[in-house]
């Protein structure tokens, strides 16, 4: 334990990532929850929008005031992309920022831009902290661009068959069906419970989505070429979880066992990923709550690709377990600190 | 209608097809519902099992006993593959009979081998009435393969775009996901309620689920040469419903509107096939309970790939509905009598 | 059927009942669907709102006006309550109105102003046709008020112990569990998909919703003394169905035999009520998309209480279903025209 | 933290408690995990039954070996009700024994044999810390009868009422709706996910469920005179979860607000235990994976009764959690170590 604990703000407090985050920093030996920023519920009380976080129910929310902010130790940034940049610029350099936006993870501008509209408001630390030398960057980083929900399970599925030169870079498939939370907290009609529940859609289909150019930008670092992918987004009847299957041309003569071994391989030691015993499939239900991440792969020689699925719960590996994984490392803390690999099933 | 009304036979009428096909039988104009044949129910009150069937609230099922169905006008199996051939076989070859099982599905009999075990026991006409010319194969057929569940929704979708040439026959690669009525009655630790809610899994993954070889099968005589498909199935946490996401390479210079024009000539006049208004995504809901498929489709021309994305109801137009559509053509009735395309939602 | 169908307009169409009558209307033998208005959502396609709905895809919603309607054989009024009273006063006194809203349900004026606010806008016909005399009235009615979801399970399921003396009139308990589409479709964070999946919640407890005076009502006209309800609503994840669990203190000797015989008496020859055989319990599931009620009761001897269950669809019996059966009553159609006692399961 | 730490065993291990007693064991700072007895799946790889405990990947259960269990320094109990009392009778008289089934709750042989049937084992200290005095008797207990999941949110909610008199014993009536954990494990029809999902149902209505004479009997403790209870439990589509209505008639002139500071009175200070704020009502999701009950009361005079909604999830505050709090009580651990409060939500 630390003598005295750390500060963490969290701006954005209200929706589900915010309060995610909230539950997790509770539970952890060195954060105390300091303010807690949340633009149009500002006054209300925290158990009123997160009736699960009884601990702070003498707790408001506060209105987005960066001098509030400007003590703490670790901010955390939960907002709608485009709202990261303004706030983060006004923060003091030295403080630790992780942004669980979009806003700071691409490098292309133009792919900025085209997916999300308005200016690119920089790049940050890639805060994926298993994802090749990322966690070095992450250790030494005041800025980290915390990874989007789908490209987690993705990139962490692929990226050492990838890299490994298993399977080929150019005709990437996903199809990853998300629960609901990770379509965000503003009420609509196709978010409702009688909309959502007992069925399964489709949206964003056709590469528009915007989660596709950090897929990409990730997958081509790791394959030291450029990888094209397709990606299909789907909404299931479940509040957390992606379960993503990630397919790829295989290349010559590679078995199941070669990709297995691979991503055992690639994730020796990490407290976060496990490779399942050959004959288990991810199941999302596994990870609730936790900071994991589940895998596994098979090739068929049929088809001639490799099939990869990969589960998470989309609020702690997707977004706030990840950030604050990405905060523990940068601080110095023990990168475990606060997190659990095992989730609340069934 | 008719002046003395049809006798419909359901060999499994214990299972969720049966009772599906039980369901739709009570509303249709033309049949009455005859023998009630379930195996290791025979003798238990048809409520017992199927409690929304008041109707039948006086029926019990009796033993699998061919004798019993010898007057049938028409014999529906719902049975487990494998052990249809055997009752089909001692039935009058003047006696229309439709199975919703695989055991006649497929013409390659080594295939049926591989991904069933045992013998084939045939192949008989495949029941896909919108599906090249096939009706009228139907029409005159009175032994009829009804098709698999994932293979309705996956073939109506991309069989045109192969026949027309606007996508590439060798790379296709599918991902679908199931309510679990499709995973059948038999109670298991991987179908209790406990394990299913609130998550997805996946499930042979790696080109070994039995769909696969009848999905080439069809879309391989759409095509005019070899497809070749990657096939990863999902279970969804919905009791109905199939997602279908078939992603295939994009012939040179097609435009989304190219393959939503060609989706519309194919289904132009059908009753139960649905392209939908650009801009809108199938969802199952809007097809529970009902005979229809819901298509559309995107050419992503960053990936290179058409998606097509269809939703249907496993149960409906994915078994039940098809074959009393099936029976219907067969019969001389109107082809959409006791069917309805309009799903109860939400 | 009829030479010419009836026309039926629909106001408050974008709804969840309003949608639900669609679906009825569109497989009625005698109906066409007339005019449909839905004040915000005019000019709206339909199926933007209603995806199931595909025979209405070249039909878009107009704007609430009364001149629209004039030509109508039979207007449904699904509106928020307190929006029926004014358009149904504009109505010409010879057209049949049913109204789904609350407003002309309750003979106290001073009971409506409590639980509704606002003026009373008058008593019509209560359109439940199983309840007492309720059938003749209902055949020469031109002005139904249709019950509400709640009311339906709990008086159709006490009414007739109350009527044959055999429970106490004084201290009924009720506990019932509606699905999501019984709390409208106003997108809200309460009525969210993340909200509600995964869990169950109560609300407006403590004798506060307005259905209680409701259920009253039509209790102490069946039992002909003042009957007082302690009603609790529990909000379930699923998107149709009520669970109603209504206690009553047993009058003296009273057995579950003559409980359960009272009830099957009540009911005998009712097409859309069935009183379950022995043993069995009412399942929501059972009646998903049917105008039945099932129902159960026991006899508690220990606790001095019998308790009766009962199952509903709150969107077709409990709300379009019944409207129709009303209609089709008023109109001197079949009762049962254009309704199943069937429902789609599981 | 101590020294070394202390063994757990596990029987039963391979149910829903006992993996959530695992779940928590694993986060619990003086706890190892020992032997991990079960029955029908000895020789199974513990992540086989239970994927989300990854941290014991390399674990198999045992079979049930009284020996085995020996050396443990608590043995958890998580069997059907009937089989605790041959393995407790033969383990060391100084060993911590929590018994999460029902075979040591009732003090009435009578009572248990007719509910439960069998001879009734014997009656050990009623593990519920907040009822009363009890935590002073579990902190010198070496067995421990750990309470039912319905019992634990109906009991939490209504003894303090009772205990002053603000409520009378001789007609509550309870309605309780649990998740589908709460039903067992055992493969079976009515818990598949394609029977449950989307519906709701009761069972054991009529006052035949088990729980009813725990009820009572921690009730009639509390009131100080005979307390009877009707006690209708539901099934609802949600893993895990129990909500409880309660309703007492109330004692002359009590008004929600001496309810509600009754309840505050009871619990001040109670770690695990939070009454909402007035306008709050309990929601199962906020205690999902957490020790807590949530509590909200009611006065409605209109019926005169009072009406208490109890929030848990069944397996933790309701099984294992509770398990684990007794167990720390009993060894002079911090009560809340390995434990938290704060639900996984949404």
């Amino acid at each position: 334990m630390t003598s005295s604990p750390l500060v963490a703000a969290v701006v954005g407090a209200s929706g589900y990532a915010g309060g995610e985050l909230l539950r997790l920093l509770l539970a952890h030996p060195s954060f105390e929850v300091g303010p807690l920023a949340a633009g149009s519920s500002a006054g209300k009380r925290v158990t009123e929008l997160h009736p699960h976080l009884t601990a702070l129910a003498d707790r408001t929310f506060i209105g987005t005031d960066v001098d509030a902010l400007i003590e703490a130790d670790v901010v955390f940034l939960a907002l709608p992309h485009g709202e990261s940049g303004a706030i983060a610029a006004a923060l003091p350099a030295g403080t630790l920022v992780v942004d669980l936006g979009a806003d700071h993870r691409l490098a292309d501008a133009e792919a900025w831009s085209r997916y999300y509209g308005g200016n690119h408001a920089g790049t940050w630390t890639y805060g994926m902290p298993e994802l090749g030398d990322q966690r070095a960057e992450i250790a030494t980083a005041r800025r980290i661009a915390n990874p989007g929900c789908y490209p987690t399970g993705v990139i962490l599925g692929l990226a050492p068959l990838l890299a490994a030169g298993l399977v080929e870079p150019d005709d990437v498939v996903v199809v990853a069906a998300s629960g609901t939370t990770g379509a965000g907290r503003k009420p609509s009609d196709a978010l409702l419970a009688s909309t959502v529940m007992g069925q399964l859609s489709a949206y964003k289909v056709g590469g528009t989505h915007q989660h596709t150019p950090e897929i990409e930008q990730a997958l081509t670092g790791a394959a030291g070429e450029r990888v094209t992918v397709s990606f299909t987004p789907l909404l299931a009847p479940m509040p957390r979880g992606i379960l993503a299957t990630t397919t790829a041309r295989l290349a010559d003569g590679v078995t199941t066992e070669v990709l297995h071994e691979a991503l055992h391989a690639a994730y020796a030691g990490e407290p976060f990923v496990t490779v399942l015993p050959s004959g288990s499939w991810p199941q999302t239900g596994a990870t609730l709550g936790a900071n994991s991440v589940h895998l596994q792969v098979a090739a068929d020689r049929h088809s001639g690709r490799a099939v990869v699925v990969s589960a998470i719960d989309n609020l702690t590996k997707g977004a706030a377990g990840q950030a604050l994984q990405n905060a523990n490392i940068a601080l110095g803390l023990p990168e475990t600190a606060g997190l659990t690999a095992i989730g609340v099933a069934p």
